[in-house]
């Protein structure tokens, strides 16, 4: 890798779309807003709970069938599919944080390849980013689903490696979430952690490579 | 499994324990209660996480390093550190939920061979079984920590199987976790879902074998 740029594999929710809004879809529909990273976290203990029983099933699937475990009981404003339907659309309206443009700028000015890589559908991505102006910086937008694995397993991101014809050791992954960074390092990738909250990294994860306080940040750190 | 009774084994953190009180642990170092659930869920995310990536870390120190995440930029009654233990020590005090010494006397009384599995330490179950009462109806306490694996991979659910002398086809898991059900069931168990809130099981997990709304339901549906 010392010898080339790495392709940058981008981790979609969250890394790159502010998720933010997702909350206030809650309080639309009646449900507390604090049940919205409840919600996010319930769908990632599923979908990794398949990738560890060897199964899987579409982000989109699972998504909805913990809203309506998560509404079960509530008062809603509305009746339970309809609640679920509106949160669900909340995804394809998410904007980028304010950080997104410039970073995929200057790394797509730098040289670098940039693809994305998650465990939703790559069609919430090319929305995502199509509203962003920044649809024609990525070479592709992958998904799971066509890996046989959801992240962390290795064989999403070895998906991601084969479709851009590099070796894993020639990519680097930018996330915010530690365990992807985790699962990443583990499979041979360099990583970088985008720090937009001040967290603490966990100790029980693999530290990453490169930690940058917003992604414009990363261009620097890698040129 | 038609001609003999199965093992029984047991989820233990919510299936056995009362956890509720845990969220009184939350408030009472200055913390929202309401991010008690998003803790646990966020502990089974990471350590699933690491199981699909093919490693794994001792549930502990999931959950301290998940709570040093948490409490990261809140106004907390006592030093971070003061905060995390007082927490993990509400682990160590935990009760049974009302039905559980009931139901475990009714499997026992009906000749089933009771054991239990946890993605804990075997030392959180020896605490919870004595202080209830029922620890020398369970012929062994096991822990996914000799197992290589977290459950829901297969492996967690085999070393069960395995140290108990029987196939898993001679087994039958008990939770209140759908996504441990899964797994189980994957792995080629029966399946028990006590449903003591009335939440739907959702539709992107294996369905169980069973379902009753309390432990003692259990011993009359097998017998």
């Amino acid at each position: 890798m010392a010898d080339r740029l790495p392709v940058i594999v981008f981790d979609v929710n969250e890394t790159l779309s502010d998720m933010t809004p997702m909350a206030r879809r809650f309080a639309d529909v009646g449900a507390p807003e604090h049940l919205a990273p409840l919600w996010f976290t319930s769908v990632l203990r599923d979908g990794f709970g398949l990738t560890a029983a060897g199964a899987q099933q579409p982000f989109a699937a699972i998504a909805a069938g913990v809203l309506r475990t998560l509404f079960s009981g509530l008062d809603l404003t509305r009746d339970t599919d309809a609640a679920i339907e509106h949160v669900m659309e909340g995804f394809g309206g998410l904007g980028t944080h304010p950080d997104v443009p410039d970073g995929v700028w200057a790394l797509h000015d730098a040289g670098f390849r940039l693809v994305t890589l998650s465990n939703g559908a790559a069609r919430v991505a090319e929305g995502l980013l199509t509203r962003a102006g920044i649809r024609d910086r990525f070479e592709r937008l992958l998904s799971v689903e066509d890996a046989g694995a959801w992240k962390p397993a290795r064989a999403a991101y070895a998906h991601a490696a084969e479709a851009c014809g590099v070796d894993l050791a020639d990519t680097l992954l930018v996330a915010v979430h530690p365990w992807d960074l985790d699962g990443a390092a583990r499979a041979g990738m360099a990583t970088a952690y985008i720090d937009r909250t001040g967290a603490p990294y966990p100790d029980h994860l693999t530290a990453p490579t490169h930690t940058v306080t917003a992604l414009p940040g990363l261009a620097q750190r890698l040129s």
